[in-house]
Formats: C-alpha cells, structure tokens, sequence
C-alpha cells in the first residue's frame, strides 16, 4: 500500500504540490502561495486528476480568503466570491472542483466569527476535505475489492489514464482499487494504457505501480481492444471526473473507447470515484461540459512536432461513457450499479454520511 | 490526385525509396543497391504499407538474383532461393510481401533463359508489379467511391495508420478511395487517427493529405469513438495487411478499437485493399501471424522515456478485425461484403483478370 504519494498537502503555510508535469523523469514539488498560482496550476495540470484538483481548490480558496487584510466581512465575501469565481475558470469538467469551492464557501458563510476566524476555519476545511479524501480512497477500495470478478483469482486489470494517488490527496480511486486488490493478493498485473495526448498512464500510472512494486504492462491506447481480443483482461477499472445522476460517466478522453471494447468481450467495466464526483444536478452525460485542450498537447506530444503545418486538431479532453456500458460504480459507500446509483447518493448523504 | 507521391521507383539501376521515417519533417530519399540494405529498409520501415513492402521485396528480389554473377542456372536458382528466405524474414504479418516474392520465384521459373535473361526479366516483373500496384489503387479507389454512403454528400472519413500513396506503389488503397472521392466532390474532411506507436497517421496520413491541399483534422487514437459519438464521422475506411478468406482482416494496431466503435455508432466500416493481400490459404483471422515488435516504439515516441525503469511492454504491431465488423471490402476487382470475398477473388484470379 502507498504510504507515500501525497500530491496535495499543507506545508510551511503553504500548499506543496507534486508537480505531475515532470514525472516520471524528475520528483519535484511546488509550493503555492497564492491563488493566482493555485489556478495556474491546476490549468497547466501541474495538479491533475479530479478529486486532487477538488483538494487543491479548497486550498486555493483558502490562500485566496488569507490574502484579504480587511476586517469588514461584507469586503471579505465579495473578495471570497472573487476567488471562488478566478478558480471556477480553471477546468469545466470535473465537478469535484466546483464541489470543493462549494463546500469551502458554505464553510466560510456557517462561520460566525471575524474575518480571521474565517480563514482560520477555511484552513481546518481544507485540511479536513484532504485528509477526508484519503480515507475515502481507501473505503472505494475496499468496496470496490469486493465488486471484482471472483476468477481468476489473480486478475490483470486495466485501467485508462492516471486515477492513482497523484489524482487525489492520496492512494487513488481506480488505483485505489488496484492497490486493495494487491494487498489482498487478488491481482497479477495491471495493463495502463498508456493515454495520449497527456500520457497519464504511460507517465504517472507506470510511475505509482513501480515505486509500489506492483506488476505493470504499458499499451499503446491502440492496442487495449485487442489485448481484450487476446483474453488478456479480466477487467477494467477506471476514474471519473463527472458522473450523471443516470449513471454516464465523463473521464479522460479514450475512456469511452475502452468501455465499448470492454462490453463487446464481456469484461466487466467498473468506474472508481467519491460521491463528490456524482453530479446529482445533471439527469444525463450529454449535459457534461467537455473540456477542449490547446492543440499543441496533440501535434507536439514532446519535442518535435509529429504532423506538418496546415493540419487542423480536436483536442477533447474528455468523453462520457453511457451508464449502460458500466458495471459498477465504486464509491465510498459501496458500489452500485449506474441505475442504482442516484437513490444510493442521495441516502447516504441525507443521513449525513457524507466522505 | 496524387502525380508526385511514389515511395519505391527504380531509379538509375537501384531503387529509390521515400525515407518514410523521416516525415514529416524531412523528405528524402534512400537509394538501395542491395537485398540486404532492402531487407533492413522493410524492417525499420524506410518503406512501410503492405503493397508498398510487396513492391519493395519485388525490386529486392531482383536485387539479390542481380548479385550472382555466375552462369549456372541450378546455383542462381540456389542463391534466388536465399535472397527469397531473407526477405520473407523481415516482417511477418503483410501478406504482400510473401505475395510478391512467390510472384518473382514464379516468373524466374517461368524464363527460360540464361541467368542474365532471368536477371532482366525479374527486372521487367518487379517494375510491372510495381506499376500494376498504382493501377490497382486507381481501381481500388474508383469501386471505393461507389460504396461510401451517399449522404451526406461531402463526407467525413476517419481513418487509421497510413494507407496512402506512401503505403502502396502510388495513390494508395483507404487514402485512395479518399483521394478519388475527394477528386468526386464527395469529401469534407479527413480525421487521422495519429496511430501511436509508430505515428503513421499523424506523421504520414496528414503529410499526404496537406500535399494534396485535402482538410484533415488530427486525432490522438484515443478520441476516434468520441468522435463518432459526436455525430463527426459518416464512414470509415482503412487499409490491410492480410485478410483472410472469411474476410476477418489483420490491419495497424489499433483498427479492432475503431471497428468497434463504428459498429456501436452504426458507422459503415470499410477496408481497402488489392486482392494480393487476400490470403486464401487462411481461413480466417486467428491464424494471421502479428509481428511483434521493439518496445523501445512504445516507451520512446520521440526523444523523451515517457515512463519509469521496471515497466513491461507489449508491442503488438497489428490487430485482427472479425469479418461481422466489415461493411466491405474494397478491391480492384469491386467491393465485397466479407462472406462474398473468397468467391469474388477466386472468380476474378481464375478468369486471368489478376490486378
């Protein structure tokens, strides 16, 4: 088990990030002082991964509230408005985000103290929303252990993209999952395919499954379908960055494209990630905003340019998968089926359960 | 049309190839003398696409028969016998290399003259086949045109890997069909997959279609099903490196994903091909050998590892697409669903109508 990989935590009166644009090739981190720098960070996907980026905009709610030297607390939450408006522009599509901001403003405006018992508070919210999210992590895999297929007894599984402990405050969703099921002796190998145009899996899942010693193959994103073909598989497990009260799931682009794979060979096709995931106020996927990247992280995946000039680009950074391509959600309840899923969020948090 | 786009030519008693591994960034050519330097040009891919590795291993027949300088029939024969086994070693999966080198053992045996009057006619046959080839891809392209859909009128054709003029002996085979309904008024636009690991697509596909002023738009492989979900695609065609006889086709890594995600989005899916890349001793898909090939392809795309020490590799080069996939078939002889291929081909290759 990880007891290492922290992507997002408080140091030193600051936030100390791992900057995930330079792994694998170096470990280094990055201290934020200021939400402006929060922001760009979570753009530039030095932090990535949506319950890591719902961390680190809490946080950045928290450095934005600090920066306020006022007293008069109408001043203070217009500024909190502000900041939580600069942080809402970074990235559209994983909820997680929007969830976090929520949750810190809601923070903010129960507290009835002075401008700096505000901020006070907003700290302890923070810190409590990422050591929450850890714990969570490690509920969704050990439910999500007990949702995998009984035979073989040692399963290979793949996963698409980074849902590891750098994609969350630490031990991962998808790989959350991975890593019970390699405790629990439950798993041979994992298959990451490798993910263009961002390279998560070739770089940061590879990257986890060394520093733990767990077995990993890396694909091409072309070649999952047939390694499926080859009954190479016995399942899939992947993260989420938006999922629709039905069930259909946003993740990383290419995700959808392993789920079709995945049901025309019959391997069971299951979706990691925390209630705060599940966006409740949105009945269908299609509704799901998709982020469009800059074109350049597809004509120059990294020193030279692979296509001509005059050439035009896509660049969709994520696609949704419907609910009936799924298995099973994980979460830090339990794991339910997509048509299940909806009814199991809304009890769990209305008995105040909530992760 | 294509005029200017011809990867393997005799030229000045050698043969010239494109340096296909230097596009799109430099366009050169390799003059080789020599089997050897014929059989490492077909390995490391200088020159790439089943047809254009049949015209290649064709000049490269002649190239080893050239090398004996004796007069005795039983040792050329002995020695043509060996240029054959080193040139079948170099890649296993595209039928057409195996195709083309039956083809000059055949017509060596045929000629019943002196070794220097089999030397010359091997000559003949190489540069016949290689001519045949661009004539074969113009009647690929003409039958293509009639089975794409008929609405929309301009549509958009996703393909994959590169099956273009840089594949064959000129024109090409799926970029053919697009290049004659281009020519047709029949094409908004081309998606190219960027096919990881080799970049074919992404390094060849669009250099094709920017010389020929055709809009494409550039795609990571892992955004092709979004695409189609998206209502973006209204057909697909690629090309082959072996079919076989029930139709089931091995093409570039990564076509099995696409056909999937065709099928589930109702998107007619097409393969071009000559019928010399029809293996009619294979009944069907499974026994299609699949080269595997270095790792270094997949954990080195350009100058950077993307990924960690103690990471494993599976580098399949190709994949088989089930024939209950294929819409049809696009040869010189027409377009076939896949349970009508064996029939058509045997037809037309009995009647002496050979491409």
């Amino acid at each position: 088990m990880s007891q290492g990989i922290f992507p997002v935590q408080w140091h030193e009166e600051s936030v100390r990030l791992i900057d995930q644009t330079r792994l694998p090739a170096e470990y280094s981190v990055v201290d934020i002082h200021c939400v402006e720098d929060m922001a760009t960070a979570i753009t530039t996907m030095i932090v990535r991964g949506a319950p890591a980026i719902g961390v680190a905009a809490a946080f950045g709610m928290y450095l934005g509230a600090r920066d306020f030297s006022g007293s008069d607390l109408q001043e203070f939450f217009a500024h909190l408005d502000q900041v939580a408006t600069r942080l809402r522009q970074t990235r559209p599509t994983a909820v997680n985000l929007f969830w976090a901001i929520d949750k810190m403003s809601t923070a903010a405006q129960a507290c009835s103290g002075s401008v700096g018992e505000i901020q006070a508070h907003l700290l302890q919210t923070a810190q409590k929303i990422c050591a929450d999210d850890i714990r969570t992590c490690q509920q969704i895999g050990a439910h999500g252990l007990t949702a995998l297929p009984q035979t073989p007894e040692k399963l290979r599984i793949l996963t698409h993209c980074n849902a590891g402990a750098l994609a969350t405050a630490g031990y991962g969703t998808a790989l959350g999952v991975i890593r019970s099921a390699w405790a629990a002796g439950r798993l041979e190998r994992v298959y990451a395919d490798e993910t263009r145009p961002r390279w998560q899996g070739a770089k940061l899942t590879t990257w986890e499954c060394v520093q733990e010693g767990i077995p990993v193959t890396l694909l091409a994103d072309t070649m999952a379908a047939h390694c499926m073909q080859q009954g190479m598989i016995d399942a899939v497990v992947v993260g989420a960055d938006r999922i629709a009260a039905n069930g259909d799931t946003a993740n990383k682009i290419g995700t959808y494209s392993v789920a079709l794979a995945a049901q025309a060979h019959r391997i069971p096709f299951f979706i990691a990630a925390p209630a705060s995931t599940v966006d409740l106020n949105l009945p269908e996927g299609t509704l799901i905003p998709i982020e469009q990247r800059d074109p350049q992280e597809v004509y120059l995946p990294d020193t030279h340019r692979i296509c001509p000039e005059g050439v035009e680009f896509y660049n969709p950074a994520f696609d949704v998968t419907p609910a009936q391509f799924i298995k099973g959600i994980m979460t830090e309840f339990g794991v339910f089926p997509p048509a299940q899923l909806e009814a199991a969020i809304r009890s769990h948090l209305s008995s105040g359960n909530q992760g």
